[in-house]
């Protein structure tokens, strides 16, 4: 028996599909049958060689959700009951946090540990650690999570990677019941971050985004207002958010663009002693002018960055996501699903954004 | 019986002395017998016409400290005990917050009221209202502070107004008992703000800054080491402190500096997931360029901020200075004493920077 | 003109009507035509003299909305925008606090200042201080609020006083987006925090409490699941409560029953390291026995009391309600309406518990 | 060679002495030559069988300072710097946190982890998993501590477990500076908690406790006040507190002593919206009545259990420690020393009160 997998051998090379003879597992390893997994900007960035310690070859994906088809020994969950062959499961992309470093114990900032690697993306092709194949092998350092009752592989693979850094980023804004939120971008992170702001206590969530299409989406994701990026100016929005606001500005500005432009408009436009996330700059897009007095000493502003997510992000994010799944369409974030052998498609499509997020189903 | 005062007429003139008729008091006014009265970088502002809504004619000295001569009616404490005639007392330079704001009673942040005044910049000098004169007249809204016992006019007015913005810049900070913090600037903020944050709980206090001579008495401040900003380049003084932090950097910066330059290097600096205090730009000194992703999002930094204090940094720092004078030498930081009729001249030392901070003793 | 005013002459006395002259305003006073005003517990315990320092006699009605009559000069809301005659207005009950005393300014305990008063409480009845009145005389020191536009008198009253305390209550637990919340008691207070944390960012919201027909309108206020007071056993609720969370508990318990039990049964459930707020117990119930090494130390569990709110939870609490009034039916819980001539028997159905919110309606 | 050791065999027995083999080590395993154990009140409860879980035989001592004898494979520190033979070396006694369960992960409350072991507590004497021994078999999970140089084994062991239960207590009680802060109790953790609560920036720290002896060493570890339990009543010290803080008592209370009537008195000291921590109760003395209204919801009080610790208050009291060592005597909280065949005499000793602190330094 041999298992398929979609393959990126090295930058700037096409897609292969290749097959890898079944693993065997170590003592609380689990084999996955892979239901989706997800294809996302980090996958282009990895196409092109733009990220660092990547060791190509390696199967891209690195969230997905499948089935436990094998497993070797006991298995537990984050309440110590113990996983069944059949389950369907989810699993945090990042593992091999030491909890023994300065980063992981000290400063409790396990994001920030040297020791982590993430599925399809920092561990290699030949140990089936990605999501684009029919299998996915965990090791037995992996956190699954069991999916609550009703929540299906669908409802949270249209949240996909977004959901963790979305939620952590939520978390980080420490919204006050009653805060406006001005969320810059609708990409998949923006549109989760605007959900999950409407449920942490926002009185109004606001978008400014584009194209049109996704600010439409924006609406059935808690987006109360939105401007569109593409069809008013820095000014126009500023006039109108002031003038929303008795001249003030939102209380909270989440940044998840990824165009350090928005960071100065994000700055201009908090209110005085409001608090501004930069969540969108996962890769690096440049410089941008500040001006501290302006900006930052004068305005009492709190600007924080947000950097990976860990366990905490992922479960709480899966029990808030089965809770809303009605009201909030995360489902139909996806617009496109493609067959491992369409992988190269697949990128494609999100190299073009000509999808908001495409799905890879290997086992089709 | 007339007043004696220094009055800066307009922008870009000089300092003139002039006679004032000593005011009649609103119920639950003050008139004090000034014993100091400071000089500091914010009278160079001043003369320059920098500030905004400055209604020139001036009496400057927005910090001073004195004894009551006279009060109408009962004036109370924040303990609810009358003042008498003879207390040794400073001052809150701000007021008229107006309580009833959305920044004052929403968003609590009283340092945002468009109503606030300040002694000795926003309020004319016909009302006596600046540390520049003999006396100074309290209006009924003045927060009075009486000092504890053994606590002289010249332990205070040495740390002066830097020592309200200090507190409140530690404070900000949310020092951790064994946080290891440098300090950007040699100044008066940065002086007091060493002392604070040796007295927060910083395992070490580092500063960056100059001349040679304010760090030795930095370091009579609290500080355990020290780089020269003028005998050491940023990529050296980067090397040294990462070296000292295992590759990491200090967990908290604080920058007094008013140096756009001194922001990009503190945050160059900070650990990952450490915290950087903007407390130095009460003016604008231009912008710098920040690069989102190294310098935020991917360190997830926070940066803070910090503007303006309240009666409760006042309070505070007060009682603090008062128990630990003898341990660090606030009283050491004012090094030049001038009459009244020299304020001239002490606003040219504090813009040629001959002196750390120059005091004006109107009654000598 | 005369204006008619329920009062309550001294302790254990019945209601009753007196007229008082039209009073002349102040600059900055505000006559106001009461729409509504509430009948709640407090008024009960002013009958039967339990408050220390009421002014008897009194007009009880400390939570009154109105439209305003008649001001005297210029009165802006929060936003420096000036009010008209004819405005839909609520208003902030507590008055006086002096804004100059230790609790005020340095421990920024507002709510502890020893000024305070409370119109319908500690106000005497010929200021016209008190809203079971044809009109309500607002001295200059009141904060007015002006409704949202689309929120009806009816929509707020319907909460009333238990609007501020719950939100005040939910702020203070700090919910963090995906808790399980425990909220303990049905009655106003409870009901109103139900609601509020389901939008601060709760997974659940569980009600212990009673009657059965409050454990039903809870469910139309965001209670997930209930558990009958009367008909449980705190052992059963025990069991079941720890069955749905793993055996931990929920993460945060509010309690808002003024019954001491409650306090221990809720440090009981919480989960270790979970958090309880006290904002239940305005009034001395007496004293109940605490296991520190089992219910605090070894839990690592965090206990907060709730007293008193700000014009803060005033302002959030109304912008929250306006825009969630059609989700949540806060305007159904006043369940009867009375006349000027009627508050006697208002208050005796709200002493028998026979309403979950009684309304005077002074101008009907 | 065999490794001679001092054995509880079960509850209510005497300490005998016993000799193991000298064991294997497992890859990353360490063999330590003790310097110093600890003989603590624990120790005591371990011998009365009042402790659940335990596997009797234990060699107790679950604090112990050493020199690295042996070790297999490389073995780092929290810099990633590797451990040589010879080392001075603390350890962390806590082992085995699984760091997969809901507490480790999601709550982030690490100490609740139900998978959590303790040396010289809940694991057995064959495996030399404990300080009464001439050397201590640390296993590869064990999280190590190279001491900062200057800092010797008796500057350590001093402090020896009750550093970093109060370093946490500090930690959790979030002192501001300026801040009054009142430790209840003057034995190891009352002792350390003040003076970490004097580095943390407490104005004052004021101690209540016994006998005289104690609380005159408390002066040198930071007290500035102190009252002895013993020669006066609660209403004296009530009297006299309030009288100090102008009637509202201290801003943060820290109990440390294990008795309840220490909780209630607290809460009555305590300021209006201040800071209790409970940190004293790790064993059960039973329940203390409490009124919810007038020590909590009124008060507006917080109520913080304190359980456990983990290896960032490990490390960083070290840090602590070594840098103020000369300003703080923790050395001198041991005062006497025991031989491995005396461990039976120096545990009745601790029993009787005799001691502050014993020693057991099994290799002289």
């Amino acid at each position: 028996m041999t298992i398929r997998a979609a393959v990126l051998p090295a930058p700037d090379r096409e897609i292969e599909i290749r097959d890898y003879p079944e693993p065997d597992l170590a003592p609380g390893g689990v084999l996955l049958r892979t239901s989706f997994s997800e294809v996302c900007g980090t996958d282009v960035h990895l196409q092109d060689g733009r990220l660092a310690g990547v060791p190509y070859p390696i199967i891209p994906g690195h969230v997905s959700v499948g089935v436990i088809e094998k497993m070797r020994g006991r298995v537990v969950d984050e309440h110590g009951q113990p996983f069944q062959e059949g389950d369907l499961v989810g699993f945090m992309d990042v593992v091999g946090s030491c909890g023994k470093c300065w980063y992981c114990q000290v400063a409790r900032a396990s994001t920030r540990c040297p020791e982590r690697k993430v599925y399809g993306i920092t561990l290699p092709a030949d140990g089936l650690f990605g999501g684009w194949a029919e299998k996915i092998l965990l090791r037995p350092d992996v956190q699954l999570l069991r999916f609550p009752s009703g929540l299906k592989a669908e409802d949270y693979i249209g949240g996909g990677c977004g959901l963790n850094t979305a939620f952590h980023a939520v978390e980080r804004a420490e919204i006050r019941l009653g805060d406006i939120v001005l969320v810059q971008g609708a990409g998949p992170v923006g549109l989760s971050v605007s959900a999950f702001a409407a449920l942490a206590g926002a009185l109004e969530v606001w978008m400014i985004g584009a194209p049109r299409k996704r600010l439409e989406f924006g609406r059935r994701m808690g987006v109360d207002r939105d401007w569109d990026l593409l069809a008013t100016t820095p000014e126009q929005r500023r006039e109108e958010i002031l003038a929303l606001t008795h001249g003030r500005g939102p209380d909270v500005v989440i940044e998840a663009t990824g165009n350090p432009q928005a960071v100065t408009e994000g700055l201009d436009l908090v209110r005085d002693q409001g608090r501004t996330i930069i969540v969108g700059h996962y890769t690096d897009a440049g410089e941008i002018p500040i001006n501290p007095h302006t900006q930052i000493n004068k305005k009492h502003v709190e600007i924080r960055g947000c950097w990976g997510s860990d366990f905490s992000h992922f479960y709480r994010s899966i029990q808030v996501l089965a809770k809303n799944k009605d009201r909030f369409p995360w489902r139909d974030m996806a617009d496109r699903t493609y067959r491992l052998d369409q992988a190269q498609e697949a990128l494609q499509a999100v190299r073009r954004q000509e999808v908001v997020k495409a799905l890879i189903r290997p086992n089709e």
